[in-house]
């Protein structure tokens, strides 16, 4: 098995694992989690992919964004992949936004980061491949969603590949990496100079060239601490402008943290299972 | 104001509050946190006391127990401790089990734990007086329940003092402690070597001897790793001899982990609000 079990634990029924695998992508160790709820005893389940932001593994959003109570209630599973390549032999930097814990959901080009850092295959080849080889996962129902960091892979996942994910929403996402701090210092680091290279890393920009073929979700809090770097209003007037379907909410009073994301969890839980026909 | 605001979050359309305060019984600082529900802002609420288990502070239920979901659904407030005193003039030993994170929720009265273990008067007294004074908390409508060494506490506060705590349910108490390696060395430590001082901490002797004169709710997972430890059965057989009304459940496949406490979350805070009139 190409998978190792590091946690199993029963959870609503259903259950919590922790597995590790020596991907090749990413030429490391990498681990992850996945919720099953009951119905995978029995049968394949549609499946969200849960994206993390800065700083995280697979662990912050599985044990503290309350997940797995909907997806057993709306019979989906959820996906917490890491967010970088990990292990000494892996290049770091002494900032907690860039190298390992921000692998911005890119393959890196660029020395350091090349031999590691290459997320974007991790999460959208190489991850699916194993999970859906070695668990009851329906490959034709994936939806992604994702906090911060992880809502811009979500974004610029679905919307470079809206036949795989078929449904996507986010957490207060770096919504407009190229025009931010959150974003300008990675893309230059991973992917170089050149700012072409940039433009399919920006959900802004893609929103502007092509959007997405379906209705998009998206949850901001109105006190996020890093509104400045988030840039909501970019992504916002690029969606109203092309009319792409979207439910872009800006809660009053919530701020960056699981706090926000335990809040609004079951809606976009709900809000793919309706779309993936769970 | 004799309580310091350490965060504030938005969370469920209330606040997930962290507090700290020079607290006199512990002679420390103690920190612990408050959801407070939406209708806090314009009327008192009930409480639910939720009590940590071993290595835990304030945090540990706050950020993994998904208690705010369904406070906020019900309508009460949960008050999160911490397990201890803490801090560099605070008594410790190398072990996890005991000092400081292992409180116990008793009153030591032996070197070097007494002059800062006071966790009893610390949890029963201190901590209520600072709360209803600060915020919109009813005094006459309080439940209680724990964790492990927190369900150890919640039971026994809650039948040393029915007229106070008027409901009560545990999550894999620590059952039996006079009989068990989690108790009979923290016993032994802080109350010293006289085991009559014992007996009004170990909820199976209370429930032989007195009982609780309302209905018990206990959660206990069949896979727990420290069944042998926990007892459960000596709190079955005492409940069920004195005709104790409980419902003991007996969770298949469910470990110790908040993996176990979250999924059963929803049915605590519904049995502590319906029996609080929240």
């Amino acid at each position: 098995m190409a998978m190792k079990t590091v946690s199993e634990n029963a959870s609503f029924g259903g259950v919590q694992g922790v597995y590790s695998h020596a991907a090749t992508s990413t030429a490391c160790d990498m681990t992850f989690a996945v919720y099953l709820p009951p119905e995978a005893k029995t049968q394949k389940v549609p499946v969200l992919w849960y994206l993390s932001g800065l700083t995280c593994t697979h662990e912050n959003a599985m044990t503290k964004a309350g997940a797995q109570a909907w997806a057993a209630a709306y019979g989906i599973a959820v996906i917490f992949p890491d967010t970088s390549p990990r292990g000494e032999g892996v290049a770091n930097d002494e900032a907690y936004d860039l190298g390992q814990g921000a692998g911005f959901y890119v393959n890196a080009t660029q020395a350091p980061w090349a031999p590691h850092f290459r997320m974007w295959d991790y999460v959208k080849t190489e991850l699916p491949k194993l999970v859906f080889d070695e668990l009851p996962l329906d490959p034709a129902r994936q939806g992604i969603t994702g906090h911060s960091m992880g809502g811009h892979g979500a974004l610029t996942l679905a919307m470079t590949d809206p036949d795989t994910y078929r449904s996507v929403s986010a957490f207060a996402p770096i919504a407009h990496p190229t025009a931010s701090d959150w974003g300008r210092k990675q893309l230059g680091a991973y992917l170089g100079p050149d700012e072409s290279t940039w433009t399919a890393h920006d959900s802004t920009l893609l929103m502007r060239e092509k959007g997405y073929p379906g209705e998009i979700l998206i949850d901001q809090g109105s006190k996020d601490n890093f509104l400045d770097l988030l840039k909501p209003e970019a992504l916002a007037e690029a969606a109203a402008k092309r009319r792409q379907p979207i439910q872009f909410r800006m809660q009053p009073g919530y701020d960056h943290s699981y706090f926000f994301v335990s809040t609004f969890m079951e809606d976009h839980v709900a809000w793919h299972a309706e779309r993936l026909g769970a």
